[in-house]
């Protein structure tokens, strides 16, 4: 099994709250920026932008282990880890970049729509081949019991 | 002249940042809300919720007084300040509620754009009759020199 | 088993997207000011303000059954689902306002902390007493397991 | 007169509205982000980030001239214009990447602030030279009518 994809981010200011550490709905930010540079490394870069490729988020859980804080750089790091008929998982997990410092762990299952009515439908074959290629080992879904 | 419009928000722990005061940028969007509020009391509430009335910032000056904090209250106060053929400008004044304590004062001009192109679009007479009225003595552009 | 306190807001325009809903990390935000009016109404405002009662979100999972839109009225249930030694764990149903429209469910764990350290400290019995009350039938953890 | 320094950001999706283009507020994030920035190159890193730097933007007036959209990446151009007492000020310039199409520009004018009282105080000697050495021809305060 591959290298996950790595992502790296800069922590804002404004994304610290008073506690002086990233206030914690900033994490989904995050994500989405991880998922989105994830899918542009695996080519849908144009779908991406024409809105061709559009998802939506059905489930996420995020877990924290220790807090991030103004300027730090964060690596991101992201793996697939289910395929459904229409979902898809992605794993994400935080650390202090150059470090093992584990900052947080999540899980987010996304599901694909329609760009027009955002109504469910069926990954593309070149999609579910890129994800799948993208991990190796990954735990399809062969009873197609996700969403 | 009448009361101007008054809007009240309590600040979000989100919002504030390391300084453990609201961040900066946070203002435009208390005066997105505030702005919102005031077209809503004039009529346009429909027309905001189905995008038949769509407009967009084209300038915005702000400037603070004195920090604002995690769960205080803040009342905005909204005048009509100036109207363009196709612009329209608001004043924003930010105190903390039930007192005389200024937070910060902002004007922002909007231009009205049509919903599907995003261009601009003149001001539809009955919209421009409301602020006119929400603001005797407003200094109406006779000249047609702003947008 | 009384009914859950409930908090409402209307959705902000700047917390929807380009898919016109609200972006799933707003969702965050949302649960955080739904859960600081929870405690607020527990008795605990004066401590929130002053930052003697301090704590961290150390997991969250967020179920979405519907998108919400700009200028819906959204009502938040909130029950304390867990207490712990150092945490505890409320739930947040997402309502469309005088509906029964389901938006979104979330359970969310926090760590009481240090206002100054930011490291775990145990509820205090008047803390913990008020959510026991709130949630007759809590399943209060007896064994200790939690964090 | 050198070159401004040069920031990039590319526009995340979360940034944008239902017109599908950055929401206003955001653009103050993006010059709190392009001014951290500066201020790093001119070195000033350690300060910012332990906080012996410290000041709160008091004035901002920011001017559109073409939306941004997701995915567009930004470039943004800092420079000093004018030096006070205890407040400086930055104009920051928006333009698409490799064009010429102008996005936005603003102009904040910032106060240094003790990182304990969060009291007006007078610019650092050093910080003052670094901003006049990266802006020749800036149009300094010699009358002290700034804050």
């Amino acid at each position: 099994m591959g290298e996950p994809f790595r992502y790296y981010l800069r922590v804002r200011y404004g994304e610290c709250d008073a506690q002086k550490v990233v206030f914690n709905s900033r994490y989904g930010d995050y994500i989405d920026l991880a998922c989105t540079e994830f899918l542009r490394a695996l080519g849908f870069e144009d779908a991406l932008v024409n809105g061709t490729l559009d998802y939506q988020v059905v489930k996420q859980t995020v877990e924290w282990k220790a807090p991030a804080r103004f300027d730090q750089v964060l690596e991101l790091s992201v793996r697939a880890l289910r395929l459904g008929n229409t979902s898809f998982t992605l794993e994400t997990e935080f650390r202090v970049a150059r470090s093992e410092n584990r900052v947080a762990a999540a899980e987010t299952v996304y599901v694909m729509v329609d760009s027009r009515s955002l109504k469910k439908t069926v990954l593309p074959e070149s999609f579910r081949a890129a994800l799948r290629h993208s991990a190796e080992g990954l735990s399809t879904n062969h009873a197609g019991s996700s969403p």
